[in-house]
Parts: structure tokens; C-alpha cells; sequence
């Protein structure tokens, strides 16, 4: 008898080639670790005779993806696609209904739909795996779900996307501003061509909904996450941030809090003695707070072909050594909740700089506005300048609610002297 | 019909106590987590009547922990006993030869009996868990064997000994003399009163060995693990390591190379920009480097009731989930063997300090010791000193041979103006 599991590949981008690579050239240890083999039986992309470096012979070629999840002789489905909506969700449904079990890396369709694609994974008794959607070589779906499935998890955060730690890690490096990096990181492959996705924050918020979701057991929620991006971020920003003693990385942050949870992915000040402020270029970085772990960090790369891979690859073994656990931990109509708390109920301290003209009474109006909206400040930082051009004033605020600061701001931005449009940046004590 | 996980817990130390704890305070999540309810049924220790701070009410009490292995109406047994030997080997033996499931946190067992064991546990198909007795709140065994189980694992290394990494960081921070912090770590429960099985290396060895049988599927092999503690470290020679750009650490470092596997436990100096190099106080740190991801660092506790309760709940979690992976990750039978190279066959590079009396010629005679070995050195340090005074003198010797390193040191070691023995570090570039 045949107990060997067989796989259909749909997408034979850089991680589908690489996923079947990896199949092949680690057949032997796979089969000796599963107790079972691990084969490909089919195939699907666009173009059928581009030559990805990986022999496909042998294997069943489906021009229609969605046909393949639901006609091959296969017991899994990687999904390695891409997108929310379309075909890959229409992949994974197929495979699903057919009862065939789903291993994608895309993190918007399980931020997006994972709900109802685990209710229907669960109703077929099949997994829908997706280490590979987070952090790709860091295994933290795994170690969320089942490695501190002992604990109750609290906070949950990291840097999620390395296209934006790379931009941020250059220009600190070297002294150039963001769109100078943007500019390069596309030309050598780092960034994309549209890069939104990654430096608007998107890429990270899907994967934060996710992590929140395992985290907490609560119904993934995307939506609410509040997103900000690294446009705004500029080279004085990170050489302020270093003479604060702090550094600047977008972070995913989720937290429990006994008012909801708060998901939130925008740039950070991070001190330089916490460990996420030492990951540097392209690496990822998760740390878990767990109530008997304290926190648990992870660092590693987050994307490219072998890491991305290796996570398939992962979830493949477990549903060939016959593991089973639900989607998110818990079944989903187990699952709390999301219970968000809005972006305004958040607080924390506050880096803001601004552009001020020299002149006498600028100081006191905006010490001013921060009395009348009863906003403390933590330090205030300026250094020596030409007269008569606009100088940067750098405030910190002490911990304040969002709104509170968000008003003073708004307040401070409409004084006479300041110039430009004030520049915030949260501060987390991590 | 009862579904629920039923337990009984051999040692009711700080682990065991608190493992109790934990599976009352999250006895509702975990039941969702796994479906079924994980309930301790029974425990034993020596002391009934002593007050550990939780309810034993409800228990069968064994004041025998092999009658209860055998007897107790359980499916899984916890041992947290202890010990290579003794009771806590009979305990495991017990349980899974009466066909029960064995979680527990004794490194020593697994590095000295592990074969023997897994092999009982397969002719039993239960599941053998230790995910406790190694760096306690990392799941490293969980990500070896299933997280990155689509890789060929060339090393993983590690900070495996807080009280070590605890010890060398207030010598650094503090400047202090390793006998004062030795001191003073007991005093305040860090090291034990008698700490030779720390700071001599033995603990983090059990450790290394298991990491590297997980690691690279072969059997594991404690006693060619090479083994060296941190007691002849000195102060002055923390601060030379940090004028070179290095951090000194307890490393265990397992390898598998062409020649086979290399297994060592000693103090390393690691360059400062290296993740490890950061670890500080009782935190530990693995690191694990394989084909597809490059490589994963994971850093959390590694002791302590929390942290190793929550190993134990995990291991709990995955047996309540009806998850069956092989011991050591591949069934007993396909370990490979362990091949081990002598600590002679290894290379690298080396640290070492001379205390020299400064008188003519003695410069040449190091200089000739190292022409005739034929060992280059990368750097030589003195600072000023007082006349007539025993100075030190660092040298650095680029990528030797270990055996050619040694024969150096003690030809040097030898001469007339060299007193005190030689202190050597060696040197890894992680």
C-alpha cells in the first residue's frame, strides 16, 4: 500500500519551485521523519514550460489551479498563490470542500477569511496550515499554538516585514533618507516594484491579525488593525531617535488588555537595550509574553525562497506524522470574540518633532497647549541654529492617551510658529 | 465517557508544584486548546504533609513514585525527580513499560539513557517528552523536531547554563572576581550550594547532547561531549575580550561536519555584534543554523518554575492532542550513529594570556615556540606595566588546529620568563 503523502503545488513562483526543491532534495530524511514519504503528484502555474531550475517530470500539470485542488490525486494542497481574494481563495476552498488538507504562506486570505476557511477546514476534518504566511523561517505559529500552549499570552509583537527593517536599517547605517533606500532596495530586489504592501504597513498588519488570533484565541480581525507606514520616517527622526537612546522599527504590536485587544502596526521608538532594537536589516524578529514564560523571543528571516520553504515544508511533515490541531488552537466556535479596542483608547508616550522659526513666544505658546490639554512632557531637545531658518524642537510626552495627544498635536500644529507638519513618532518601552 | 488526560506527577519540587498550579489555573483554556480535559490524578513525593501553596485535594497519594508509574490509574507520568539513575530512571521505566506516556524535565536521563528510553517508549507507542529539560521556556526540542523539520541541521549552539551566562555577566557589568559572584549567586538562589554541575560545564553538556541527537538524528552521546567550565575565568581577562571586540559566554556548540559530529561545552569569546553576545544574566539562547533558514535564534528563559511548567504543560498539550513524533524525531531504529571527533580534530582560533615577566628575550622565545609550530598569530596586546612585575600578554592565534593549539600553549607555558599557567579562550566567529 501506498501511505505515502501526496501533494499538489499550486503556484511554482520563487517559494513553489523552492517548495518542490526542497521536497526533493530532502526526500530521504523526510520519509524517515514521517514515518512516510512526502511526494509531489502535481503541479499547477501559468506558464507551463518556464524553466524554474526544478525538474517537474513526473508530476500532473493543471493549467486551472482550482481544477487541481479539486481533481488531483492528492491529500494536500500547498496554495503558494497569493491574494485575499481570487483564485487562491478559490483554491483553498476547493481543496477544503474536497477534503483535502491546505498548506498556504498567504497571509492575507488567512487575515482576511481564516475564520471561515478553518470552519470549513474543520467541517472536512482536514488542516489548513500556514506557518509559512508569518515570518517565514521563524516557526511562530508553531510555537505559538503548541509550544506555549501552557500559557495565557498577553502581548504579542515584532518586526514583521523585512523590506521595512531594511529601509530603516540602511538609512540609519548610512545616513540616507527613505526614498533614497526605497529607490535601491528596488533596483536589488529587496523592495518591490509597487511597494505599498510592505512599507504602508499592510504586510505586517496581515500578519499581526494572524499572530493576535493564535495568540489570544479570538476571531482573526484584520480590519480593526490600526496601520501606519514608514514614509514619514526621515533620517533626523532615526539620528534623534539614537541620541534619545532609542532605535526605529515597524513594529506589529498586539496586546490583552482588560479593555479588549489592541492591534496596531506603525514605526517605534524601541530602546536599544531591548532585543528587537539589535534585528537588523531583512530579519524578522516575534516575542511572546507568556504568564509562566515571562517572553520568548524569536529571530530569524522572514522571507525569501528557503525560509518560506522550510516552513511548507514544516506543515507538511505534520499532517504526514498525523498531527491535528485546530486552526487558530481552539475550534472555531470556540474561538472569543475579537473585542477591539480603537486606536483611540490606546496609551503610550510619544516622540514629536517640530519644525519651529526662531522668534520669541513659540516656546511658550506650545508649552501652553500642552497645559491646556493637560499633556506632560517627558524632555524637551533642540540644538543650535542659523537664525532665521526653522529649527527641529523634539518633546517626548510621558505615558498619555492617543486622543489626548493626538488633540495636542493637532493644537501645537496650528501655532503661529511652527512650520510644517509636526512629526509623531510612539515611543514603547519594550 | 471520560476523555480527559489524566496525570500523575512524580516530585513536587518547584517544577512539580508549580506544573500542579498551572494545570489548575489554565485547566479551562487548556481544554479547549485540546479538546479534553488534562486532570492530575495523582501525585508523589516524599513529604506528604509539607505546604507547597496548592491544593493536592482529590489525589491518590503515592509515597512510592515507581508504585505510582506502575499503578496509578494515569495516562501520562511527570517525572521531576531527577538524576541520571535512581528512582527518577526507574520512575520512566516504570511508566512506559506499563504503556504510559512520560514527560519530564531530567536532562540528565535523556543524555545518558535517551536511546534506551525511546526505544521502551516505541515498543509502547507512547510518547517520550523532555521539551522541559532543555532551556526550559524555549521550545527548542519542538522546533527542531517538527519546526524546522524540512532542513538539515549543520549546528545549533547555545547559551544552555543561566547561572553561567548569570555569573560572567556581573563579573562584566560589575567588575568582579568569579568567586565573589559565585558567592554571591548562592546567596541569592541563583547557583546551587554546590555548583560544580553548573559552572563545570555538566549541565549544559546534557543539554548539548540532546540538542545535537534532535539536531542531526543520531543517537545521543554524552560522554564525547568536551567538557570545560567557566571557573578559571578571570576578571582582567573579561575586559581583554571586550578591548578585541568580544563578549565571553558559556557556549555549548554541536556540529555536524565531513568528519562527523562535534560536541563541545566551554567559554567563548563571541564577537559583540553577534546575537548571542547579548544574552545577558540567566537568559539562555540557542541558536539553530540549517539549509533552507539560514538561521533561527531563540532566546527566553531557561529555568525556573515558570518557564519549565510551561515545557511540561506543552508537552501535556501535545499528548492531550494525540501528536505521536519519535523521541529523538526519526524512529530509534534509523538514528544514525554519533560519530563523534575527538576535541583534538577540531580547529579554530584561540585567545590566550601569558603573564610574562618583562625581561630581555622572552618575546623572542614566544616567537619562536610559535615559528617552530607553525601557528600564526592574528594580534599581540600588552599594556604598560610596572617594572619587575609579571605582565599579561594577549596573543591571538588565527584558525589552528586544536592539537597544535595545545602543544603551542604548553611549549610557551614552559618557558622561563612565562609564570602562571596560560589562561586560553577560544575564539568562535558566529
Amino acid at each position: 500500500m501506498d501511505t505515502s503523502l501526496k501533494i499538489a503545488v499550486a503556484g511554482l513562483g520563487t517559494v513553489g519551485a523552492g517548495t518542490v526543491k526542497l521536497l526533493q532534495a530532502h526526500s530521504g530524511v523526510l520519509e524517515r521523519r514521517c514515518g512516510r514519504a512526502i511526494k509531489v503528484v502535481a503541479v499547477s502555474a501559468r506558464d507551463r514550460t518556464k524553466d524554474r531550475g526544478v525538474s517537474l517530470d513526473g508530476y500532473e500539470y493543471f493549467d486551472d489551479a482550482v481544477a487541481m485542488a479539486r481533481n488531483a490525486d492528492a491529500d494536500v494542497v500547498v496554495e503558494l498563490i497569493g491574494g485575499a481574494n481570487g483564485i487562491a481563495r478559490q483554491v483553498v476552498e476547493a481543496a477544503l470542500e474536497n477534503g483535502r488538507h491546505v498548506v498556504t504562506a498567504n497571509k492575507a486570505l488567512i487575515a482576511t477569511h481564516g475564520a471561515a476557511l478553518a470552519r470549513t477546514a474543520e467541517r472536512a476534518d482536514v488542516m489548513l496550515s500556514y506557518e509559512a504566511a508569518v515570518a517565514g523561517g521563524i516557526p511562530v505559529i508553531k510555537v505559538l499554538r503548541e509550544g506555549l500552549a501552557g500559557n495565557t499570552i498577553s502581548r504579542v509583537y515584532g518586526i514583521l516585514n523585512g523590506t521595512c527593517n531594511y529601509i530603516l536599517s540602511r538609512m540609519r547605517d548610512e545616513g540616507l533618507e527613505f526614498s533614497d533606500v526605497l529607490a535601491d532596495a528596488q533596483k536589488l530586489g529587496y523592495a518591490e516594484a509597487d511597494p505599498g504592501v510592505d512599507i504602508d504597513g499592510d504586510d505586517a498588519a496581515h500578519k499581526l491579525a494572524i499572530l493576535a488570533a493564535v495568540a489570544f484565541g479570538r476571531e482573526v480581525d484584520f480590519p480593526s488593525v490600526h496601520v501606519e507606514g514608514i514614509r514619514h520616517i526621515s533620517l533626523q527622526d532615526i539620528r534623534f531617535a539614537e541620541e534619545l537612546g532609542f532605535r526605529i522599527k515597524l513594529l506589529g504590536i498586539a496586546s490583552e488588555t482588560e479593555n479588549g485587544i489592541e492591534q496596531r502596526v506603525h514605526p517605534c521608538m524601541v530602546p536599544l537595550a531591548a532585543p528587537i532594537a539589535g534585528v537588523e536589516g531583512v530579519f524578522n524578529a516575534v516575542v511572546a509574553e507568556g504568564d509562566s514564560i515571562d517572553s520568548l523571543v524569536l529571530e530569524g528571516r522572514g522571507a525569501g525562497e528557503g525560509p518560506t520553504s522550510s516552513a511548507v515544508a514544516a506543515d507538511l511533515v505534520d499532517i504526514a506524522r498525523s498531527v491535528r490541531i485546530p486552526t487558530f488552537g481552539v475550534p472555531v466556535d470556540q474561538l472569543k470574540p475579537s473585542l477591539p479596542v480603537p486606536m483611540a483608547g490606546h496609551s503610550g508616550a510619544y516622540y514629536i518633532r517640530l519644525m519651529v522659526v526662531d522668534r520669541p513666544g513659540v516656546f511658550a505658546d506650545v508649552a501652553a497647549v500642552l497645559r491646556d490639554n493637560n499633556v506632560s512632557m517627558e524632555s524637551i531637545l533642540q540644538h543650535g541654529h542659523e537664525p532665521g531658518e526653522a529649527v527641529p524642537v523634539i518633546l517626548t510626552l510621558h505615558e498619555t492617551g492617543e486622543a489626548q495627544a493626538m488633540k495636542t498635536i493637532g493644537a501645537i500644529a496650528a501655532l503661529d510658529g511652527v512650520v510644517e507638519r509636526p512629526v509623531m513618532i510612539r515611543i514603547e518601552n519594550l
